[in-house]
């Protein structure tokens, strides 16, 4: 295996990306919170649903935005849009979020970022109630722009 | 199944904690990040393994210290401590988190944000050799103080 | 007339409150955004209603925390609660915030920060269809704590 | 009346402004405060209102920088100029603020923003005197840049 | 030399505050800025000086707050007042800084980062005028509170 | 002497950069730490001394990229790298920052407060064995870049 980009002469270093085209460049991701015994779909009402997905949605926006501030060796950059779904099925929450720029670097990190955020937001939320409901899975799916192009994740969401 | 506490009349609210006693309050969380087909604990040399967990580390502990910045409806508190640990075991990377603090409400929220984002930190170090690398679990094992009082995750973690 | 309390020998100074007594306080507070021709409350559906409702609401207890950064003179302090409440009335939008702390300082500040980050929030989401909405009203009406015990605006709210 | 920019299909959202164009962008935005009984032009020395002013502007900067930390649905972007100016008229004290960028969107929020948060300094810092001031009026005075081209408010600013 | 406490088993730690006893506690720091060949005390009037302090004033108390933002190891703690000022003499400008706390740990670092802060800012106003202007000493100058009781540094500044 | 840039009629202002030409531009800053009695190089494992350095550079990183919140009069801007490097030399520590950027402004002020933070997370971690440890020296050495091209700072660093 050769270097990772962020180790530097065993260094962590940010990666200079001075070099780099600035292009269109996007990124989706996604999470999955499993909320235990508990069937949310079923118990909660459509109006509290909606309340905890606007919650949700807002957290990973507002996240998004500070990825720079999280991630030590990320870099500061102008979005142009992100977006974030929250969909309810019965003992799981899906949280889906996808970022967007035009710049020299991409925004894997914020979609990241983003839908993890809205899925400690869903925990925080429900913690309550269930304890014991735990992220299960957060994955990048699918990113695009820069010099590597096109990206899909090959690797299917297997939950337990 | 009663009502959120993060619900009142369908409204996402913040707990009003003024009653609540402030008491020591501990919480652990942990994450573990599958790198995919690489093993970096054997393809990764002890320096290098060294220097991600340090910046992993710090970027848990500065982001638990924003929990309340992050997560729409915590409180901001004072932490006593946050400590965080990273172990590379082949195909996984886990990472621990751990907060304190004497305060009116509990710390579970800063255990997981902390380990949140040292997991993402981790990903966005290893993602130009793993893309496909994935968070495969975040939950919180243990809390401890409050009205509530001891709290163990009976939950094993199983991963896949 | 008096000092002002923020200004020592001329220069702008936080208040030193070492000495004051940690009590509980409360501040509520209200801002009124009109929305020049358009009647949000007639033209607006209920869904869309609430889904602004919402937004204004977490961006309101989002930026109550953050008053020590955004108010030069604020203390940082540690909140107990912050509630916001939003309501269409005709051409009116009325945004009410509450704080509560146990401290050595009031939080009047993270009161009125909260209403006018709602009332800004309601702006931002209607301005493409009402760039001509404004602020018309942000007071303070009730405070609670402290030396100076039970405030209460005597001023009633007239608007134009 | 058609849908916000800002609801789309329901659901509050960032507008995707990728396709939007790169031009110089302006706003101009003003802030009133009305310091009750008090005249503070009359009653503040020169070097007090100075010093109050000095501050104010720098709040405002400081504030329209975080416009996008502040309010959820706005884009992150690059500044070229903030400026604030601060007058004393007699009961009453104007903050305006203008905001200049080069992107694919806006500034009014920032214009917004930076007023909004000027005049809440102003009542911080006057409040232990005149605690029933209150703010009387912000709003978007005028805008450039952009597919919309210039802008201007036709409505005055009608006070109490 | 016996261990850092901030290096636990080779590892940069937070320290465990919570077995500290909550006390007063203050700190007290300085920088001094070298302007260079440039005389500022006598090149700018003193209205100039007078704005240029505030600003600095300000900077470094804001700066001060967000100091356990900064420093990866601090903890956040709740401050009841930050003071500083700033002297312009001859070719020096002395910037101090002071912090008050009842907690369980210093504020030498709020007062550190306040100066700094503040240093910062002075050379970020004069170096367009001063671009060899430096930051000529930045030192802990008194403590007080908690275990270690009253502390005073007994170096003399040296200035070159 | 001419005006300050940041000075406008007597007022800190930002300097409005919107005609400025869109260039690469670098900046490159060291900060020293005089440790005192003790020195490091010697007391310190290299495992300790690593450790340290690699959250020294965190912090710097973490740091320059806040520059804009930090210093009032800064523009936000888009980094493309920040680099960091510290040596343990006897009683000192040498602390390096670099920043680079695409933009219509410089990052000396980016480059500075990297390389002061970086110093004072030094202090942070040694303070409780060298509480009179102090930072001897802050400075811009070169910047690139702009109008201005190439600038090197031609005063050697004098150290006591």
């Amino acid at each position: 295996m050769g270097d990772l980009s962020h180790l530097k002469r065993g260094k962590a270093v940010m990666v200079d990306v001075s070099r780099k085209q600035e292009t269109s460049r996007i990124a989706k991701s996604i999470a999955v919170v499993y909320t235990g015994k508990i069937n949310l779909q079923k118990e909660l009402s459509q109006e509290a649903q909606r309340e905890l997905s606007t919650t949700v949605r807002i957290a990973a926006i507002q996240a998004a935005k500070k990825t720079s501030e999280l991630i030590p060796l990320c870099h500061p950059l102008d979005l142009e849009n992100i977006e974030c779904s929250v969909e309810f099925k019965e003992h799981l929450i899906w949280i889906e979020c996808f970022a967007k720029t035009s710049g020299k670097t991409g925004v894997e990190m914020e979609a990241m970022v983003g839908c993890s955020i809205g899925a400690l937001t869903v925990y925080d939320m429900i913690k309550s109630k269930c304890p014991e409901a735990l992220i299960q899975h957060i994955s990048l799916r699918y990113k695009e722009g820069g010099k590597s192009g096109v990206w899909k994740n090959d690797l299917k969401v297997t939950l337990l």
